[in-house]
């Protein structure tokens, strides 16, 4: 347990302000925002700086104390939360909230882990520029955590993950070490590539306090339209048209099935729908461009009367302003609200090759109703990248908790579809403290000695965020 | 020293063609092509399969023999070549050449470590997409050497580096294991990432012996011009337009200067000039789109009337066929063999971020011009991603070796300005043999501590490709 001794150290380093310890205070911190996990912390440690933040790290390295380091605390798998011993503090980097540069000439921006995605976005747009990530909880999410998850979100197809816009890292070590990675380069072959082992590590080998990330050019034009398709292979013949056509400015292209459509016209007040056909599925598509005058309006019409005429697309609704593609998105965002009002729900966030995302949807529909009858099958998502939300509704009439008692037993048959097609069981929400025993199944062998490896080499006394990603080891 | 028995355990797994002993057939794998090296080695294996050749490894391990990886022996820094003792044996990949996989609904192509890059971007046209990668080399460099020097090449500006087109890997570790991670999904959040640690290793943590890659769209309409410049700024300008106008179909833009020009007109038979006035820099830039119709050439003209009118640029010429397309190319591509026939030169493969290039060019060639009297100064390369081949000509009537002895005495000026602008010493010719002496002055300290960490905990008893990128540990 983290002695009197310590927390005094500590507080010499972060002042009053940056140490909480009160119960009423760290509550916030000790509990994610899914009510998966409640932990316990004797303090809550706020540094105002990664000199501070490191100067801590060292004091629990040499005090054997381990820390959790915590963002926005949004992660979907209790990422950031401590264990219920108490053993264990918790290392927030919400006041490290500096935009350090923005440089609209190289198109990057320098940040601190504490600066939320929403004011990133905005930081990159005050310069002209684009940050193109977007997630739905980028108003609270910080972008170390977003970061140390390498979040995914809507525009994945377009420009990657948050992997993918890094192109430099300043990191705090387990042993309180600071690497400053925060280079700017686009080319720049001098050894290992560490950046892209802290992404998407969970703050497990270190904590991420600064960033550079690449920007893209601010759209001048944006199209969006909602298609109904006859099937899910339809949605993807769509999608390979798109990008044959234009692939540099599909900025999204979901997909959304009929029932889970209906749920949202049911339980969200102001939902419409744009276009009259009943459909089984639904195709999402944005498309952006920073080219003046690039007629996408033009191109998206020509591409879907195509598709209208082979049968492609059964109906199809071109937003006609700025409050039309907000009606659109609505009926997309409001996806998981409408299934939460439906009734108990069983949630899937995997991943397949995009050729697969027809045949997976169909064997793993399939094989929920087989296992139990009348389930309702809700899959949406980010086609374009091959990352589908494959929700489970509960059968009509039936009792929620004997739905959600199942919910194991549909998350393996689910599951074992996505295995077959080599796909992923955490697409993007990442591993944290609700998944590592997934990984010796999933990626175990050679894989996850390696992770182990890696993890020992770099945190040899485990006291980076403990019991996240990796099992315990045997 | 690899004894007999090590030999003939090896050739009963990959048989006679797999083992190469006769001197006459393994000089041309001891020797680079810059003939920088000369290395030794009792045999060269030649595996046809990744079990062949992780059986060889794990001999190799037992036995306590170092194996240098070599794919199609192109490195600039001798990454591929065994020490002069002859205790090294070399392994090489090249019968390793099926294209396993092209998926054009998927957009990826899975291949072994031995086919070139040529046979892949044959084999990505062939399914109708684009292997966004092109390298001088890319009739002889071997996909897994190009991925484990991560190469850069004239299409970063717009796809990145051969790292950012890596899905999946396979690769095989220094004790002979096999870690099969050839998935192919656009998002997966389970665990480190090991791809990005493989890619740019050198060969040092394992040997790649099969990759996943991100293909892109096939271009349907390609626009180049030659531009003469006032100068580096007004190029950097000039590239800022065309960035804020339509990104994502900026495929090049290099930048040459009018000296370096000169060489090339001079010295290289056909070489002729498609504008009329002499400029002190040109850029070459090549735009190129999927989009049908996409008036990349009116697009072209417009922003470069706008540039003449305002001074940016001086002259411009837009290439009206295929022909004159490979004709201002060869402008480029020329540069070094012509600065070869002027003279005596000295490379520099260094980056600064791309706002800083102007500054770059300006101090460093000030610092060299101070070093040695009438040296000439002749920069060109990769302007939109910051990457720039600083090479130094012979003062003219100076004598040849005099100016090549003085080549650490001009590196170290030119890096003193890449340093101070937080740039690379190596863009994008990895560091290999001849650069490992530079690690712990640029990347020293924590940096190389964690690399050194990570070599090993991935590769224990340094068996592979040693003397490789990490300088000898003290």
């Amino acid at each position: 347990m983290p002695d009197a001794s310590l927390l005094n150290a500590i507080r010499a380093i972060v002042g009053d302000r940056g140490l909480l310890t009160a119960p009423s205070d760290t509550a916030a911190y000790v509990e994610d925002w899914r009510k998966l996990y409640r932990g316990q912390t004797a303090a809550v440690i706020r540094p105002g700086t990664t000199q501070e933040l490191a100067a801590v790290v060292k004091l629990c390295a040499e005090a054997g104390t381990p820390v959790v380091p915590q963002g926005g605390n949004t992660s979907m798998v209790g990422g950031g939360i401590p264990a219920e011993d108490g053993s264990e503090l918790v290392l927030s980097t919400s006041r490290m909230n500096r935009i350090r540069d923005v440089d609209p000439a190289d198109m990057t921006l320098t940040l601190e882990a504490g600066v939320t995605l929403k004011a990133a976005q905005i930081a990159a747009a005050e310069a002209g520029c684009l940050l193109p990530l977007s997630i739905s909880s980028e108003g609270t999410a910080q972008m170390g955590g977003i970061l140390a998850v390498n979040a995914g979100g809507n525009n994945t197809v377009r420009y990657g993950n948050a992997r993918d816009l890094v192109l430099g890292l300043e990191v705090v070590l387990p042993d309180g070490a600071i690497w400053n990675g925060l280079r700017r380069l686009r080319k720049d072959n001098t050894g290992y590539c560490l950046r892209q082992l802290f992404v998407g590590a969970e703050g497990t080998l270190g904590i991420i306090t600064a960033a550079v990330l690449k920007l893209a050019p601010q759209p001048k034009e944006i199209a969006v339209a909602l298609c109904g398709v006859p099937s899910v292979q339809a949605a993807l013949a769509l999608f390979t048209r798109f990008q044959g056509h234009d692939a540099a400015s599909i900025s999204a292209f979901e997909l959304m099935s009929g029932l889970g459509m209906s749920f949202v016209l049911r339980h969200i007040p102001g939902a419409t729908m744009p276009v009259e056909t009943p459909s089984p599925f639904y195709v999402l598509v944005e498309l952006a461009t920073p080219r003046p005058n690039a007629g996408l309006r033009a191109m998206l019409e020509e591409i879907l009367e195509a598709a209208l005429t082979d049968g492609t697309v059964l109906d199809a609704a071109i937003a006609e302003s700025d409050a039309q593609r907000a009606a659109i998105w609505k009926l997309r965002e409001e996806h998981s609200e409408a299934q939460k009002r439906e009734g108990a729900s069983v949630k899937n966030d995997v991943s397949v090759p995009v050729s697969k995302v027809p045949a997976f949807i169909a064997q793993a529909t399939a094989a929920c109703e087989a296992l139990i009858e009348g389930v309702r099958v809700v899959p949406f998502g980010h086609m374009g990248d091959g990352n589908i939300h494959f929700n489970l509704e509960q059968p009509v009439g039936s009792d929620a908790a004997w739905f959600l008692a199942q919910d194991h037993a549909i998350m393996d048959v689910v599951n074992e579809v996505v295995r077959a097609f080599d796909g992923s069981f955490s697409a993007e929400h990442g591993v944290g403290r609700l998944k590592p025993y997934m990984m010796p199944d999933w990626r175990g062998g050679v894989e996850l000695a390696l992770m182990q490896r890696i993890k020992s080499a770099i945190d040899p006394n485990g006291i980076m965020n403990p019991g996240k990603v990796l099992p315990a080891a045997e």
